[in-house]
């Protein structure tokens, strides 16, 4: 079985050792929470407003100002901050909290799309940061890619039973 | 849709209060590395004896070292510690790598009584940081059982097409 980290890093192009580059040193201390409260706000803004509304579409059951904060939470807690997600609402759980969304590759590229802008227009986070968020965002996306069509090959051996009729 | 933390509190029987003590004190400090691996080490050692062979056998394709060191490093970054897990093999994603295991109820009981041995031989471990893992662990427990039934009620709907047959 190829492991999710492998198709990540295959699918992302992201070198492995850049794909961990957030935890060489403390991005939390070194920017602050404000910081990530700013650029999950910005991209979710991006994001609500996308004139493609098929992406746009798979975040209209979701509370904006919740999105945000989510978010900017997990990264907090990822990033060498207190467990702000974790004290609020439990495990991070990426995969099973995606489960519901369709993370496809194409909506992976969307998300960066965003994200991208959203880092290209904060003057409060220095390039180094940069680079080392966006290839850890990069990687993160396509794990869950990988996540959600592992879930989907199992929804497939559930069905064994039937696999003769289609 | 009922949430996963609202099965995970039903079923674990653990007060919402108590399922996040942990993140009241930092456990890692207060304890120490050592302590992680031994409980760990301790648990594990049970598990892999297990004189229930049908509980044994879930762990009988997992490598008994790589076992020990994947919770205790989980453990540690849950737990206050440097993210040890994630530097070495990404994201937790506590659901989804349990994705080939079969968490039932039955299962997280015997996991839960194992643990709770292992804790009651730890004589590293004082009486309320038990108290507050104990709990943090049967939540946790409950929450990945509910994960997989997830996993397994989409399953039902990736059939759809041909559930009229059985």
């Amino acid at each position: 079985m190829v492991s999710l980290e492998q198709k990540a890093l295959e699918w992302s192009g992201v070198d492995p050792k850049d794909a961990v580059a957030i935890d060489e040193i403390n991005l939390f201390e070194k920017l602050g929470l404000q910081t990530f409260i700013n650029l999950s706000t910005n991209f979710y803004n991006r994001v609500y407003d996308d004139e493609e509304e098929w992406f746009r579409s798979i975040f209209s059951n979701s509370n904006k100002e919740e999105a945000i904060r989510n978010q900017y939470e997990f990264f907090v807690q990822r990033m060498g901050g207190p467990n702000l997600y974790s004290q609020r609402k439990g495990h991070t759980a990426l995969i099973g909290r995606h489960r519901t969304f369709p993370v496809t590759h194409k909506a992976a590229e969307r998300w960066l799309h965003h994200m991208q802008q959203a880092l290209d227009s904060a003057a409060d986070i220095d390039e180094d940061s940069k680079t080392k968020m966006i290839n850890f965002f990069r990687h993160t996306a396509f794990f869950l890619v990988a996540g959600v069509e592992l879930k989907n090959q199992n929804k497939g051996t559930g069905c064994k039973n039937c696999s003769h009729h289609h």
